[in-house]
């Protein structure tokens, strides 16, 4: 395992940006295509043979004795936010490349076969529909996914029809699952754990899932000056005190995390009480029930503020997702492999989706979290070090020796 | 006193108006012309003798029987906010005129002459400087005052020349305080409490003084899945524990009111926990020492909550005017025509700023407020019935009658 190298082709890989200022490479555009070009030559080097599914996705594959037994698939993405960090998605590809490389030079060959994807498109940056690549592979994406348009009107199918591909192939891109063995993901944690925890890596119990709500509340403005606090329906002092409620009942509920992340104050003068507020709650739990009840007293709480400040509240949920469970036995392994190497079986909960969510679909998954400075990410000082690098890499490998030997 | 001659007035006054909806009638503009023209001619109507002054605000002057008494002052503003209602201000302009209109039909004379002024500003509307006609008069305009710029870049000073005015007459509008006996001003409330408690108009205590503030909250951006509760420094979450707090304090501060009216939120997205929050915090009392120890417990306990989430708070004060009480005698006055007419002696704050504000600065000042609609102000929908208006205005006359006989 060759840490110097890793971090080379992460900094090489960062060029391919469409933005000057951090990392900026959307789908199916020029930045991608010379990143895919990278890949496939880094792949080739690590004694894999390279092709494209027809989504592009690019695969590396590393024969396996039995090359006729199911495959573990490692992988994470190419794609990024705008104005991205270097490693979120790209570490997880070029680290199952050293993985692969590692084993070749090493003249180690599994029984498994071993396959690396690097997937076109999993933050939605460029589409606003997210998982693109994964979706594809597990079969769960659709016509509709492909008359997604950029901020531009440009469908998915013009997308890769620009960059000389067939939309009308998509459906050859998807795996049958018998023909899987697992999936492996190896991916920086993108929140702040494993910094304060001070640990290199850690196993993933699964991927939060996800409710998301718009609110809100009416009252009655007013001059600031004229109207006795006994008079008044101000709407910001009853969201004030809904946002107090919502941490304290996610406090109440273990796993659950929850946040009011947007507001919007109206009419938003210094002399006018407010008469309406609207924000956004985020809502999220690797337990399902947990999460129901949380948000069921959420609500309820919502309602009691309002009607007893004489306001009205309006909630209506926008997205609902299903917490996605890492496979037991994958994370009892990944957590062996751990203390192996003298580090405690952490057990972090992904608050944020990945490629694993999908292929959870049609096969077992397992995940890597890999410490990431001060749980910065989507930003371009997103930062993971040589030494975490290399140690959660040679854990991937032991991970993918266990599992495919 | 004639209710259909105040409302045609104030209708025609309406008309004065650069705006289709509401009326938006700005100083030294063409409307705030047709406006003196048309109260030029009612003051005239009404036996007046009308001048105007270096300031263009209008005065028309009901001649005592002891010419070289001090003069009793009636008035108010002719100027709107944009997409005004139709009272604010016009209302104690109509009523000062018919009040001597009334006076001069019943050959009431008098001993002190009473003049009553339509200033040019008061809402500040234009140029951001408030009070512009009555500080002329109570000689605190000043050089700098007439250089303000309204947002077409036209100082006060041009905008004068344009409606043929000499700016650096400026300082004859002010008027010797050993020559007036005092200034009375009728107004709509602009608040409800006159509404709620089901009475036609009311005696003023006094103007509230008002401190502005702005607050930044700065705590630590993050991903809404990745971090948990315990490591959060969420701006907005300590922010609506500081406006609860507001709100608290104020509660028990008694006459004082405050307001939270502006909030930012940043970066302000659904999935993002908030790194930073802006507000604005206005706090009025009209007893300077009680405001100055409900802002103490207000900010004190800012920064508590902030030293006990992890986050920095800033607060700056912005504005600063000490409260204004009305001369004892003219409250008492007022009150006693009040309780004569059946009605309680309610004694209202106002927390907006009035010309009187200025007038106090030179001589005895009492104030009548008027019930509008729901305490609606700055607003088209802005009313005040024919009834409350009779019945002010006749007050206004019994007041005026006590103070100069």
């Amino acid at each position: 395992m060759n840490a110097e190298r890793m971090i080379d082709r992460i900094e090489k890989l960062a060029q391919c940006s469409r933005s000057v200022r951090g990392v900026t490479r959307l789908a199916f555009t020029k930045e991608s295509e010379q990143a895919n070009h990278l890949v496939d030559g880094w792949m080739k080097e690590a004694g894999m043979k390279v092709r494209r599914d027809a989504l592009n996705n690019i695969i590396g594959r590393y024969e396996g004795m039995d090359p006729d037994a199911p495959v573990l698939l490692i992988g994470s993405h190419l794609d990024s936010v705008a104005e991205a960090g270097k490693y979120d998605g790209i570490l997880g590809v070029i680290a199952g490349i050293e993985v692969v490389h590692a084993m070749h030079e090493n003249g180690i060959v599994t029984k498994n076969p071993i396959e690396v994807i690097g997937f076109c498109d999993e933050e939605g940056t460029r589409f606003h529909t997210t998982l693109l690549g994964s979706r594809a592979i597990v079969g769960s994406l659709s016509e509709e996914d492909l008359e997604a348009r950029d901020h531009e009107g440009v469908t998915v199918a013009e997308a890769m029809q620009a960059i000389g591909m067939n939309p009308d192939q998509y459906g050859r891109a998807a795996r049958d699952p018998q023909s899987i063995l697992g999936y492996l993901e190896l991916h920086i944690e993108q929140g702040p754990v494993l910094w304060e925890k001070g640990q290199s890596c850690g196993a993933v119990a699964g991927i939060a899932g996800q409710s998301r709500f718009e609110f809100k509340v009416e009252g009655q403005a007013g001059h600031a000056g004229t109207v006795p606090l006994s008079m008044r329906r101000d709407a910001l002092v009853g969201a004030a005190e809904m946002i107090q409620a919502v941490e304290r009942i996610a406090l109440e509920y273990e796993s659950v995390v929850a946040t009011v992340g947007k507001l919007a104050v109206l009419p938003g003068a210094s002399n006018v009480i407010p008469g309406v507020v609207e924000g956004t709650l985020d809502v999220r739990s690797l337990h399902d029930e947990t999460k129901r009840n949380a948000l069921l007293a959420i609500i309820e709480e919502f309602h009691r503020i309002a009607h007893r400040r004489g306001l009205v509240c309006h909630i209506r949920r926008v997205m609902d997702s299903p917490a996605v469970v890492c496979t037991s036995q994958y994370v009892q392994t990944i957590e062996t492999v751990l203390a192996q190497r003298g580090m405690k079986p952490l057990r972090l909960v992904s608050g944020a989706g990945h490629d694993a969510m999908a292929l959870a679909l049609i096969t077992d998954i397992g995940m890597i979290f890999v410490r990431c400075k001060e749980g910065v990410s989507h930003h371009p000082d997103e930062y993971a070090s040589p030494e975490d690098i290399l140690e959660s890499a040679t854990v991937l490998m032991n991970v993918a020796l266990r599992l495919t030997t």
